[in-house]
């Protein structure tokens, strides 16, 4: 028996293979744009432009712009998802009340997908039945998917998904702000992040079940084609 | 009874909050970061910077850089779905045939976590190990919480999003492509984007089932916020 399957509450077992849990999550997330995004830009501005103050100028905006719109973002969708989760559960609880019927067909409709018949399935609708409260958060997990949103994750996540981005962005730029010549910081920035991007890569394949070399790999090709595609596409209009 | 709760398979459930489906999803994740970050950059930048050209070559490297890193990543993440999907499949299969008790130990948790006793379980219990097949599905979607991926989607859907953030990222970019003068097409950028984004917060907020109006602020908000930020940043360090 796996350990990780024993009296763990629902939600966890839906993000398990995040075996570090949410914070660990929430910094993979910022982390890995915050790491690919700006180090393609930068790398794309220094095929066209000479000095490192405008590629560090434009790096900066990205991480900023980058940042806010995830971070933001992510806190506002959070906030989303915590309303439209209370106001579906408000749904059911009524159609319980005013429409028990339905919603006991519903319940054994949900079984009967699973190859049960009327017979296998009465007692299961009968045992709902008498408990409305815990018919409602079946309803909720079982027929509409939904997991409850902890509506204080929503701050604490969107903070650490945005310091991600900031901290795995400032990895590719710190050449250009130490140096002058944008080419020779360019080439200390690739070195420099794509080991980065290999290392991180490989810890996130550890957090989320993959196989950590085939994990660093993908992240490192993702950095470099989005690197060499911005690259190109600056020299072509420079 | 709400029309949509009706003969809608399970995993359409899931993300049935987006009415329009799984393209319309993928077109709402690219767009949003597409309208968004080049939008910020490019005024970032303007703020500093006195001529378009740059403008729009650090524009052009964020749009391939960013849709790359949202594609790419996004199909190498599904490809990582759809295995760790069919891993646990196989693990469980195992469970069920190595160790049939625990697995039946783990039926009858689930349920009674909805507060049906020893007596009401039993029934389900016995009726899941007369279809093993019918099983592992029960165990996959109730235990462990996964849907199973279509592999055919992860192509589609990959490009979907880049091409949507690429599609998003020329809108606020048009005004300096168009114009010699990096301040003059900075307002342009801002009123084109700032209007973009409300009008796509609002069919969004259709969509995603939100109030469309407070969609649409929230959207504009983002993207301006954003965009300030990213302004000052630049004009902090020319």
């Amino acid at each position: 028996m796996a350990r990780r399957k024993q009296h763990i509450p629902r939600h966890e077992h839906i993000e398990r293979h995040f075996t570090g849990g949410e914070t660990v999550r929430d910094v993979v997330i910022g982390m890995s744009d915050g790491l690919t995004v700006p180090f393609a830009l930068a790398a794309g501005l220094s095929g066209a432009i000479g000095a490192t103050r405008v590629v560090v100028i434009a790096g900066l905006a990205e991480i900023a712009a980058g940042s806010i719109a995830m971070g933001l973002g992510g806190y506002l969708a959070a906030r989303s998802d915590a309303e439209h989760y209370e106001s579906e559960r408000a749904r059911e609880e009524r159609e319980i009340i005013q429409l028990p019927d339905e919603e006991e067909r519903e319940v054994a409709e949900i079984l009967k997908a699973y190859g049960m018949n009327d017979e296998e399935v009465r007692p299961v609708v009968a045992a709902m039945a008498k408990r409305p409260k815990a018919w409602i958060d079946f309803m909720m997990r079982f027929e509409l998917g939904l997991e409850k949103p902890d509506p204080r994750r929503a701050v604490t996540s969107a903070s650490t998904i945005a310091g991600s981005y900031i901290a795995g962005g400032f990895i590719p730029l710190a050449p250009y702000i130490l140096l002058p010549q944008a080419h020779t910081a360019l080439s200390l920035s690739v070195t420099v992040t794509l080991l980065a991007l290999g290392i991180f890569g490989y810890i996130k394949g550890h957090y989320t079940g993959a196989r950590p070399f085939r994990s660093a790999l993908q992240t490192v090709l993702i950095g470099g084609v989005a690197a060499a595609a911005a690259f190109g596409l600056a020299r072509l209009f420079t």
